[in-house]
């Protein structure tokens, strides 16, 4: 009863002092305010009705001073912002930055030490950040705890991973808020490393639904040096606080005057696909730093890959990446490497065939016999190639079929070994013309006693990007804190995993089929995932008659998730010969663009369904990709977004009659039919299903 | 009284198991025996006498196990070894590595692991280390303590410095063990960062003198992948127990088989010179890495340095160190940096016109403004020059007169920073043709909660050296942990600081004027130390008179210097305006060599004197070196090192009558006679006073 006489104390003195902004469709409006005791307050409502109660902002340092409380507001300025800017790559050729803005400025009385709010609101939602001016000296300080607030205003339906500081490669949990307890879930899940500390804490992005029917999003955009923030979940008055990643000895962030925090985001709507369409975490970005962006550019790629992840090859030389074989002068290999010379001609004659841009190659270099479990530092030297894997002689033939090859760095999580050797490993891909890297930090991070999801990883993931880009080199992290919007500055940043991907499907209990239903709302709002569709073959037990892992969806939303998950680097998954049986499915992952004019969501429920369609950037093309949960799913769709008076041909990759994502995931058939914008498109998806139409202008 | 009757017990126990191996000279003599616990235990006597009671030897890993109890002994060998190697710098050209070897091979009946403990036993002292062999399968271990004892037989004279994690650069205490106690010492010492953690903890190499007037120090040799080794002190039994510098979590070092710690080693004589001159450490090391060592030379250099510690200069070009000025956009010139073009060609024309190979010039690129104190990450790129230096401009002039630029990376601590840039950093060398480059680790370590002398920065150190061996290039570290012999395996480490450098008293209390006569018992014994004598104008008062600091030396000592502190890499420390006041003195300078054929130390006792002779490697000249601690001293030397039949001119370089390192520290004067190897030489020298000669054969 105390916290509530408290909170009706704070509205009252709102009441009096709060000062508001609305968003320019006037339909969110934050109020700001300092409490009596002067720690500023902010709430926030959705067409008048509250969806953020009175919730604390601050900071504490870690000399002792509370930027939280005693604060005096010296003066206000307000000022609003509508402009497009044009993204490299895309799901829009052009983006609308439009939003209002207000700076409170705030002396702190204890310190005398100065401090901005700053709020900027969007129709789809708030942001705001903290900053820290220059005042004529520089200033440095030691952040230990950020004590921001996202109080809500009931047990709304939650989407929620742990509040692991190393890992976001789990299932979301869906739950009501006071129903969150990782002691309950399953953690038997895939995952080797694991880093917990609290049984209420969760990941954000945070999507959530209220009874009332509003979806909420917590997050947050540009993180850059600074941890990541998870947070601390009260699921007896719904209050969540952030909770900044830690450091080695305990630090949150160290910062000094003039710098900013992230922006801590709160989007909101009733209806669901403007949460899942918003641009605002890459609006809240700094624009690109790479002034030639003339070499950044999507790419659809084949890989050796999936074989190792369903058991076919290795990615080590001697053994199954066991340390007892590493230890013998010479490697013995055991046949089942897969990164070959003659395995990777394989891939780029297959690639050459079938139109794809690059071929990742994984497990070409030494190390792998002993490079993970036991926090050892000196693992890979990103150089040297097993025997077997002749770079010249790939280089060689791959450019004669005008084949990218796509390097791969495994870091183990040693990262301080990555960095000694990221200049020579980097000329070795400028030598042999590798455009693009897939970087992976697999296992506990050295530094010894960082996180993931600390600053210093955050900043060495953002140093990557930075020194990539210096060298005209695009990269695609695995394992690295999710992102928030940072491929905005660095358009060379292409992609990261930082979610729990496909491959999980191959050797663990794998992913629901509402999955992929749930990362757009969550993941993807930070950019774009390499996820890796496009697995035909469904069930593992084609390769291993014992194995019962299996993909958790159908092979027609496979082909769906090439337009459902946007990204400029896409993935053909599977293996060569597998595509080869079943080549008119495959055309459609041939077709399918990776950058875009622009991108309409139909129909979007977290954790339910999701349709889009976009438009090929450089054609009059559309695709659409339509996906389902474990439910089936019946829906029709206007296609009154394609041009008036053509005449499209559409085809239309759907589940089979009996298809079911557990029975009978590889039933599809294939429709053609000619369409316009009059048409009606019923769409019939299987439990676990999807369907994937492209819409191509008939010659007239 | 119980702790007697353990030992006696134990003595007791070593009559009957005990396994014995002399030295060479049967001088000294190790006794090994496992407790009734199966405690692997050691005693250590020299000419019949104990030096080192029953102690304890062993390992306790992080998951609990005990490698200190319950060992069985399952096989000795012995072995013997005598060779001789040719070092690429050194005191000698040749060196005799001479020993007994007799390995134990342990089972550990907890856990079925094996360790092997070795002993070689030299004429001056005995090492030993642990092996952790490859038992047919790869085992990671984290080693959380080694409880290696050291138990000496008094209440031992000891010459200490705190066992701080992150410097040696104290002023040696000279104290019974029993009064050891940091916190009765003066830390008001110009060490801006310390990290000691307990009062009773000492580093090595600790020398030690025993009432009997037995010498005894203990150090360790070839630490790599290991943190550095400190003594815990029971100043009631003199008990010392090794103390492992931990990292960011606590833990010590994580190795695997097969691998080795350091040697720990234990070296004892009645004659102070056995110990000062023995080679026991280098030859613990592993021989070179390199195999073209002929980039690797002897240099003497001068530099743009002294300036800015006497307040003449500043490293930075916009205020001094300031990191208020470090904000402007543009930085605004003080007119007091130091590494100017201009300035620098002054020291390349003196460099050139008084025979110096080398020129060092710190301050040379940006950063300096904010570079200290605030555990800044991003301080300096090591390649960007300050406006006022023109690296282009001041490599022609260099290269014109034959003199070679020495390159300076200061990097704050901030160690990933640094390897980050190491190999751009490197490649600015090479395009400059800079043969050499002096590090600087000022300022607490980066990655955070890491100190200077644990395992990783050990690792780091090492590293550097093999990265410039990999690109011929030098290293003279700085603030780094000291050294143990590794520029036996990378030679071209030609030096480092790691311990208090002749600049302490250049700005604090500086060093006492018995420091140089402890070095070469205690930090020398490691490496050469780039400790920059040289300093003519003793008192800081000459660039302004409110100085009271000043050199704790004569003018004559700091000539003798450059002969008692061994070093292929020396410095002419003071500014070429100095030296043109003195050039009569200042010939010595020029006249010694940093490379040597032979050394004899011929008197020597720790705190108090020593007197050394070297002979040139490349002529038949010689160098006399002879310095006192405050306390005046004459003696008498024999040259019948001489060649015989030979005249020789001498050339004597001492105290004036009334020279005093206080009141008359410039008083000296020079003499020149004729001398042959019968000749015996009177030398006097003052309180705080030194004597150099030259004895340059005279053309017959």
């Amino acid at each position: 009863m105390k916290n509530l006489s408290l909170i009706i104390c704070c509205c009252s003195f709102y009441l009096i002092n709060a000062q508001q902004i609305l968003s320019p469709s006037k339909e969110i409006s934050v109020a700001f305010s300092l409490t009596d005791r002067g720690a500023p307050t902010y709430t926030l409502t959705y067409k008048g009705n509250s969806v953020i109660k009175p919730s604390k902002m601050g900071i504490v340092l870690k000399d002792g001073t509370l930027l939280n409380q005693n604060f005096a507001l010296e003066d206000v300025k307000t000022d609003t912002f509508d402009d497009h800017w044009t993204p490299v790559l895309g799901e829009e050729s052009a983006i609308r930055n439009h939003y209002n803005q207000i700076t409170f400025h705030l002396k702190h009385l204890d310190s005398d030490k100065k401090i901005d709010i700053v709020f900027k609101v969007y129709d789809e939602g708030v942001a705001f950040r903290y900053e820290f001016p220059f005042e004529n000296k520089v200033d440095y300080f030691v952040i230990s705890d950020e004590t921001t607030e996202f109080n809500v205003t009931g047990d709304h339906n939650t989407f929620w991973l742990p509040g692991d500081y190393d890992s976001q490669e789990y299932n979301y949990n869906e739950t009501p808020l006071s129903k969150i307890d990782i002691s309950k879930i399953n953690r038997d899940n895939g995952i080797a490393l694991q880093s917990i500390t609290s049984n209420f804490r969760v990941q954000s992005p945070l999507m959530m639904r209220s009874a009332e029917g509003l979806y909420l999003n917590i997050f947050e955009a540009a993180v850059n040096n600074y941890p990541v923030m998870h947070l601390d979940v009260n699921t007896k008055n719904f209050q969540l606080t952030s909770n900044l990643v830690p450091n080695a000895v305990g630090d949150k962030a160290y910062l000094r005057t003039p710098s900013t925090t992230p922006w801590r985001t709160i989007m909101v709507s009733d209806d669901a696909r403007d949460i899942v369409a918003s641009k605002m975490i890459l609006n809240l970005n700094e624009p690109s730093k790479i002034e030639d962006t003339s070499w950044i550019k999507p790419m659809k790629y084949v890989g050796i890959w999936w074989e190792m992840h369903v058991g076919k090859a290795t990615w080590d030389y001697a053994g199954s990446q066991n340390a007892q074989n590493a230890e013998s002068q010479a490697l013995i290999p055991t046949g089942k490497h897969g990164a070959t010379t003659e395995n990777t001609k394989r891939y780029i004659d297959f690639a050459a065939k079938h139109g794809f841009d690059g071929v990742l190659v994984e497990g070409w270099n030494v190390g792998w016999e002993d490079w993970f479990g036991n926090w050892k530092e000196d693992v890979f030297d990103f150089t040297t190639p097993y025997p077997d894997f002749d770079i010249e002689e790939v280089h060689h033939y791959a450019k004669s079929k005008d084949v990218k090859m796509i390097m791969h760095h495994e870091t183990s999580g040693s990262v301080g070994n990555y960095e000694r050797h990221l200049d020579r490993a980097m000329a070795l891909m400028k030598k042999y013309e590798y455009p693009a890297v897939k970087t992976g930090y697999v296992g506990r991070i050295i530094p010894r006693g960082e996180f993931h999801d600390g600053q210093a990883m955050v900043n060495h993931f953002n140093f990557v990007a930075q020194r990539m880009a210096d060298n005209q080199l695009m990269v695609n992290s695995h394992e690295s804190t999710r992102p928030t919007g940072y491929h905005r500055t660095y358009p060379n940043f292409i992609a990261a995993e930082a979610a729990r991907g496909n491959e999980f499907n191959a050797w663990s209990n794998g992913n629901l089929p509402s999955h992929e239903t749930v990362l757009p709302f969550t993941r993807l709002l930070g950019g774009p995932m390499d996820y890796t569709p496009g697995i035909f073959e469904i069930k593992m037990d084609v390769y291993d008659p014992s194995k019962t892992e299996q993909v958790h969806t159908t092979l027609a939303k496979q082909l769906a998730l090439y337009v459902t998950m946007y990204s400029p680097l896409q993935m053909a998954a599977d293996l060569p010969e597998n595509y080869e049986k079943y080549l008119d499915a495959f055309q459609f992952i041939k077709d399918v663009p990776a950058d875009w004019q622009t991108s309409k969501y139909l129909e979007a429920e977290p954790g339910d369904y999701l349709t889009v369609v976009r438009k090929d950037k450089h054609s009059e093309n559309w695709f659409l990709g339509a996906i389902t949960d474990e439910n089936p799913r019946h829906t029709e769709i206007k296609l009154d977004f394609l041009s008036p008076s053509t005449m499209y041909k559409a085809i239309i990759y759907q589940d089979g009659e009996d298809a079911h994502w557990e029975k009978h995931p590889k039933s599809y058939n294939i429709i053609t039919k000619t369409v316009t914008n009059k048409t009606k498109l019923k769409l019939k998806m299987a439990a676990g299903g999807g369907t994937a139409v492209s819409l191509m202008p008939i010659d007239q």
